[in-house]
């Protein structure tokens, strides 16, 4: 079932010399099915088929996108309990969170779905000619989003299914009209291959040019550097670290032709802890964080890295009671070897730091490859004057800060780069009376949470996932929720177009019955 | 009146010690007002004051910003003659454009006054909670536009008002909540420093915090260059050449915390010419052409640049009607010798081109700095193999390309850079029969007109004045209309947040009464 090779447009290649095996970090081996990378011959046909495709995928209606898209999630369901025993095999995920991935990755395709279908979300404005205006006659303009072209999507490590080959990225582009192109992550090649399988059947069944959607394997940095500089790519999307989100944008904006990158990258997400909430709340909000910091052995991109308070009995139970609760967590499996070392090294290099006390260090024995989580703590005096502090460890480690006062918490804050999320446990009043700190920390952030944890991240309208430089290339736009769209579309101005010829969404008719901004008037009304 | 200091949040300052002076192209002579350029302490102040105003000016709400808004252009307007004047010693422009250009910029001023004073901007979106949601509860989230922070905003030469100072970019960031820092275009320094004076009257009696805008004068690059690169800098707007706002972007890409940069630069506009439209209109086309090549003196930046048809009778009856009526048209001043020059050499290298013939040439004795009319002319094969054919000629300057036939012509189109205007001149039956054309047009433009001319930009909510790149650095905003104002705000999300400390857009009450999504339906509603 799985065959290791690239789907370019609808057809299986493997015409390179380069090939891979993903891993299984619970059973520590090697699997079986071997991948062969795309070459440049490859990568150019799927990049130049997807540009062919364009010219008739961008014209598709919503109707026809969203039968697309439902047929894909339909058909990732029918791949039942092999695409959650393969998802198991590449990641060290259990099956119950495969499941849950799986749940949110087709959900996500059906909200898409629904969302293009009703078709207000290309923001119609239509301004209607007025000939006898003084001293110039006023056009008629007419203005909706259109899709950029081809998509190149990187998926994640962290997330096999919905920030991967069918994930928010690719399902917003497909959404937008725009072609996508998955540079696969390395490490879950099979599920991506699945999961391709998947897209390239609903397209065939719905009637969607090939070309429309291709997926290339790729173990190292090549595949996906030649697709960012392909002249017919038109926009990025990735979901990973800093170094390799980076390293994308920078290569995008150095083409003659730059193109958008959205890259949604690490975050420490900070947790503001203030005396009041911490008074009598102290030992229950550890508890919830030994929780939130250990969730899916810290493996996900709000796992709160940074834990802010003021000195004081309070934040002393918190310290206390989180380094009790938090060794009782039975670790778990993380990703891959390589992301099992790295975490290694990252907390060995941050408890190595001057002034930093452990707190809390699991240190019974683990299976190969399981995070085995840490606590430490530093005052805020040390942790302004050293930035690798600052820096991300990708697992199941929390940094607790002690600070002086609350205007040492604030200049922290002032000082953090961007994140996706900033939380604060709070009094009312507190968070009423500290609103310095407050504006601080929504400065430096996407999200901003009361009295929760930062993991957890809705898929609905409302969400914001993304946030100033680091957590993203670009904090205009959201990975998560049906408003990601908007990365992938640039608005098209029509001037005295006549009426016949204008796309549905604009004409006098309204056909579509879809809300639009006509002379100034939000309204579905026919002109 | 004018003093040649800068506007270092609202204290005049010259602590530099380079200065320059403006120029009368009309009198072909220098103006007596000497300017001091910024320093560096003066650029690190400017944006210190404008980080300290954002912390306050960020939540004025819509009405106070609308009331800033306001008492700006009514200070403008106040300026009466004493700006016409000063504004046509420096550019040339006569007086009736400079009160035209006047009457568009105090009319943004107001049209975004009216958008933020209404509110429903913000794109607020709510998705309440649902605590009994199994298997997991639903957490409360609101979601709203949010300003990104200072702006700097580089004038356009070629629009000392509408494009400069106090023009759609500073509108825009004023009306998002973001500080503005203008770097003053050195061709129009006074008409810049009395515009400015008249922001920083209208912000002392509007109560607007000192830094909210500064105005810094450079004939350089120095200071534009120190400015992108300061790290409280956080987006910035530009018009101008496709070198300087490359520069400006490569700039800003590069900083550790790369920033947004919105720059609108050169545009060759083409216009598709086709045969059955020509077959009867090719006079009155040519006529209506003659007109708006030489509009300005060619210096809009949707000037018709590039005019497109296939060869027949109808392409040899407009070029022949062309180059008549064009050089009957009186050439008018340049905006600066500089610009003048660049005319001239352009010109020079455009015709010195082989297989190009040129069709009419204005070659009367002129004023210094009047920019005489070229209409020139190619085979469609030679244009397609000659890059330099397809690059800009600031000033009244087009090229007729005759092609071989329609496919020739989508060939063109196909290899043009990104444009701002496509413009096609057809039938009804004839833009059906060439959607291919159409298409092949519209992927490369950001507005495409029926029968008509791309010079007159006009200000509304479906205007999209932007395009792909070169014609703009990020086809996904637009430079005029209120929708512009989407440049330099981000989305936020709020989770949990207590009703009471949530900004006014999002309680629960809508005291605003602003159009919100709430759960998926678009509603004035209270929750």
């Amino acid at each position: 079932m799985i065959t290791g090779k690239n789907y370019i447009g609808n057809q299986l290649s493997a015409n390179g010399n380069k090939t891979f095996n993903t891993f299984n970090p619970q059973t520590n081996t090697q699997n079986t099915h071997t991948f062969t990378e795309a070459n440049t011959d490859e990568i150019n046909l799927a990049v130049t088929l997807a540009a062919e495709a364009f010219q008739s995928y961008s014209k598709k209606s919503g109707k026809e996108k969203a039968t697309f898209l439902r047929a894909i999630a339909d058909e990732i369901e029918a791949l039942g309990d092999t695409l959650v025993e393969v998802y198991t095999s590449e990641s060290g995920l259990p099956a119950g969170r495969a499941a849950g991935e799986r749940g949110r990755t087709v959900g996500q395709l059906r909200a898409f779905a629904t969302h293009v279908e009703e078709g207000s979300w290309v923001d119609a404005s239509i301004d209607t000619a007025q000939p006898e205006r003084q001293p110039l006659p006023k056009v008629d303009l007419r203005k909706m989003n259109v899709p950029l072209g081809p998509v190149v999507v990187f998926g994640a490590s962290n997330f096999p299914l919905a920030f991967s080959t069918a994930g928010g990225d690719t399902a917003a582009a497909l959404a937008a009209g725009c072609p996508v192109i998955v540079k696969s992550h390395p490490m879950h090649a099979s599920t991506g291959e699945l999961v391709s399988g998947a897209i390239i059947r609903a397209a065939s069944t719905t009637g969607m040019p090939n070309g429309v959607f291709s997926n290339l394997n790729s173990s190292g940095i090549e595949v996906g550097q030649q697709l960012v500089q392909h002249p017919n790519v038109k926009g990025v999307g990735f979901t990973g670290s800093i170094r390799g989100g980076r390293a994308l944008y920078d290569l995008a904006a150095q083409r003659p032709e730059p193109i958008p990158v959205f890259a949604e990258m690490g975050s420490i997400n900070p947790v503001v802890l203030l005396p009041e909430a911490l008074s009598s709340g102290a030992e229950n909000w550890a508890k919830t964080y030994a929780g939130s910091i250990t969730l899916g052995a810290g493996q996900f991109c709000t796992n709160p890295g940074l834990l802010l308070g003021v000195k004081g009995a309070g934040l002393d139970k918190f310290g206390q009671t989180l380094a009790e609760e938090i060794v009782k967590v039975e670790p778990t499996c993380m990703l891959h070897p390589n992301i099992y070392g790295a975490y290694e090294s990252g907390k060995a290099i941050a408890i190595s730091q001057d002034g930093l006390e452990v707190l809390a260090d699991y240190n019974n024995e683990s299976s190969a490859n399981y995070g085995r989580q840490i606590v430490s703590k530093v005052s805020g005096a040390t942790f302004l004057q050293n930035p690798t502090l600052h820096h991300e460890v990708f697992g199941p480690f929390s940094l607790l800060v002690e600070c002086e006062n609350e205007s040492q918490l604030e200049e922290i804050l002032h000082n953090l780069e961007g994140q996706l999320t900033g939380t604060i446990i709070a009094t009312d009043s507190e968070i009423a009376s500290n609103s310095a700190i407050v504006s601080a920390l929504q400065n430096r952030v996407g999200r901003i949470i009361f009295n929760g944890v930062p993991t957890g991240v809705e898929v609905c309208p409302s969400m914001l996932h993304g946030g100033p430089y680091p957590a993203s290339t670009d904090s205009r736009f959201t990975a998560v929720g049906v408003d990601s769209i908007k990365r992938w579309v640039r608005p098209f101005s029509f001037q005295a177009w006549p009426n016949n010829l204008l796309p549905d969404e604009l004409k006098n008719e309204n056909p579509l019955n879809i809300l639009r901004n006509v002379d100034g008037v939000k309204t579905t009304d026919k002109i």
